[in-house]
C-alpha cells in the first residue's frame, strides 16, 4: 500500500476543502492508503510515514502561510536529512486570479526540496482552461468543476508517482494509461 | 510627459491583446506618451527612452517565451549597467489557469530587476476575483472584463508610478487617490 | 531627509551583522535617516514612516524566516492597501553557498511587492566575483570584504533610489554617478 | 543500467565543466549509463531515452540563457505529454555569487517541471560552507574543491535516485547510506 499525506493550513476553510479535494483524488489510484492532517495535528511521524506528500496553505502576501512555514522550520528541523526522497506537490487558495497562488506553490515546493523531496506538478488539464502544472490553485473557494478536478488530478497524480516509483507498479505511470488523461484543447 | 513603454511577444495574439489593454490604462493616466513594441520591432533605444516599461511574453514552459529572452540576452546585453532605474512590470497569457503565468511574470522581473529596475505589481483588484498582484495574467484570450481591467490597471499603475516618482507629481500617488481604487470584496 | 528602514530577524546573529552592514550603506548617501529594526521590535509604524527599506531575515528552508513571515501576515495584514509605493530590497543569510539564499530574497521580495512596494537588486559588483543582482546574501557570517561590501552597495542603492525617485535629487542617479560604481571584470 | 542525460548549454566554457563535473558524479552509481550532451547536439530522443536528467545553462539575467530555452521551447513542444516522470534537476554558473544562479536554476526546475518531471536539490553538504540545495552553482569557472565537489554530488544524487526509484535498486537510497553524506558543520 502506497501512503499518501495530505497535509494543510486552512484560515477560512478554503484550502481545507482543497485537501479534502486531493485526498479524493488520491483515492481513486487503487491501494493508496491516505491520511489527511490539519498542521495543526500534524507531526514529525506523518512525514516519516508517508511516501508522498500533498502539501497545502493558503496563499499569505504571495507565499505560503507562517504558521505552515513554522512546521517546516520547526517541528521538522529536528529531522531535516532523515526524510530525503519523498514524493512532494503543494497546492493553495488566494483571494483571486493573479493573487499569488501560483508562486505561494513554488515556496512550498522550494521548502519540500530543501527537505531532499522530488516534487512534480500536473501536465494533464482538469478542464478546457484550467491544470496544476505548479501545483493547485485556486482563487478562494474551490467552486467550479474544473478547479475541484485539478485538486483531485494533483492528488492522483501524486498517487500515479508513488504507485509507479515507490510501489514498483509500472502500470500506475500516466504515459502508460492515456486514456486516463486530459490534453489541452 | 511620462515616457511608457510597453513591449511585447506574442504567438498566438493574446499576449498583443493584453499590452493593447496595458497600453490603454497607462493612457488614462493624463500627460503619458505610451509607446507600444513588437519585440522584433524592438530596440535598445526604446529602453533607453522610456521611464517605465511593461514587458509581455507568452508563458511557455511556466516562463518567458525564448524570444523574449533574447532580446535581453543578445539586444539589450552591451546596455546592462546603463539603464538602470526605470520602473517596470510584466505580464503573460498561458494555456490554462494554473499553467504557469505567474511564475512567468516572475521570470520577466526577475530580468528586469538584473537590469536594475524597479519593479512592482498591483495591490487594486480588478473585480471580485481577479487581481495583478505580479503581473496581470490571463489564460488564453484576456476575454472577461476582469482579465482585461487586470491589465489595463497594470498599465495604470505604471504610468502613476512614473507620475508619482519621474515626473514630480505625487498627487497622482495611488494611495493619494482612494476612489480610484478597489478593494477586494 | 530620505527615511531608510533596516528590518530584520536574526537567529545566530549573522542577519543581524548584515543589516549593520546595509544601514551603513545606507549612510554613505548624505542627507538619509536610517532606522534599524529587529523585527520583534517593529511595528506597521515603521512601515509607514519609511520611503525605503531594507527586509532581511535568516534562509530556512529555501524561504524567509516564519517569524519575519509572521511580521507581514500578521502585523502588516490591517495596513496593506494602505502603504504601496515605498522602494524595497532584501538580504539573507543561510548556511552555505547554494543553500538558498537568493530564493529566500525572492520571496522576501514577493512580501514586499504584494504590499505595493517597488523592489529592486544592485547591478554594481561588490569585489572580483561577488554581487547583490537580487539581493545581499552571505553564507553564514558575512565575513569577507565583498560580501561586506555587497550589503553595504544593497544600502547604498536603496538610499541612491530614495533620493533619486523620493527626495527629487536626481544628482544621486547611479547612472550620474559611474565614478562610483562598478563593473564586473 | 540507469540512464543519465547531462544536457547544457555552455558559452564560455564554465557551464561545460560543471557538466563533466555532473556526470563525473553520476558515473559514481554503479551500473548508470551516462550520455552528456551540449544542447545544440540533443535531440528529443536523448530525453525519450533517459531515465534522469541534469540540465544546466549560464545564468543571464538571473534566468537560464534563451538558447537552452529555445530547447525546450521548439524542440521538446511537440513531445509534451509523453515523457512525464523523468527525475530531473539542474546546475548553473554565473557571472559571481549573489548573481542569479539560484533563479537560473529555479527556472530550469520550472521548466522540468512544466514537463512533468520530478525534480529535486542535494540535502548534503559539499564542504562546510558549499551546498547545492536547489540544484549547483558556480561564480563563473567551478575551481575550488567545494563547488566542484557540489556538482559531483548532484550528479551522484540524480543517479542515487534512479537507481532507487527506477531500477529497483532501494539500498542506493541516500537514507540507507549515511556514511556517504556530509552534514552541515
Amino acid at each position: 500500500m502506497g501512503k499518501i499525506l495530505v497535509l494543510y493550513h486552512s484560515q477560512t476553510g478554503n484550502t481545507a476543502k482543497m485537501a479534502q479535494l486531493v485526498a479524493e483524488g488520491a483515492h481513486q489510484i487503487p491501494n493508496m492508503e491516505v491520511r489527511l492532517r490539519e498542521v495543526d495535528q500534524a507531526t514529525a511521524d506523518d512525514i516519516y510515514w508517508c511516501d508522498g506528500i500533498a502539501c497545502g496553505a493558503p496563499t499569505n502576501m504571495g507565499i505560503l502561510s507562517w504558521k505552515m512555514k513554522q512546521f517546516w522550520d520547526v517541528t521538522m528541523l529536528p529531522h531535516w536529512m532523515k526524510v530525503d526522497g519523498k514524493i512532494g506537490c503543494a497546492f493553495s487558495s488566494s483571494g483571486g486570479w493573479g493573487g499569488g497562488t501560483e508562486l505561494a506553490c513554488q515556496s512550498i515546493l522550494t521548502i519540500l526540496m530543501n527537505f531532499g523531496f522530488l516534487v512534480f506538478g500536473v501536465t494533464d488539464y482538469a478542464d478546457k482552461l484550467t491544470t496544476a502544472h505548479y501545483g493547485a490553485i485556486t482563487a478562494r473557494e474551490p467552486r467550479d468543476a474544473g478547479t475541484q478536478e485539478a485538486c483531485r488530478r494533483l492528488g492522483s497524480r501524486l498517487a500515479e508517482w508513488v504507485a509507479t516509483f515507490v510501489d514498483g507498479r509500472p502500470e500506475q505511470h500516466p504515459c502508460r494509461k492515456p486514456e486516463s488523461r486530459r490534453w489541452p484543447s
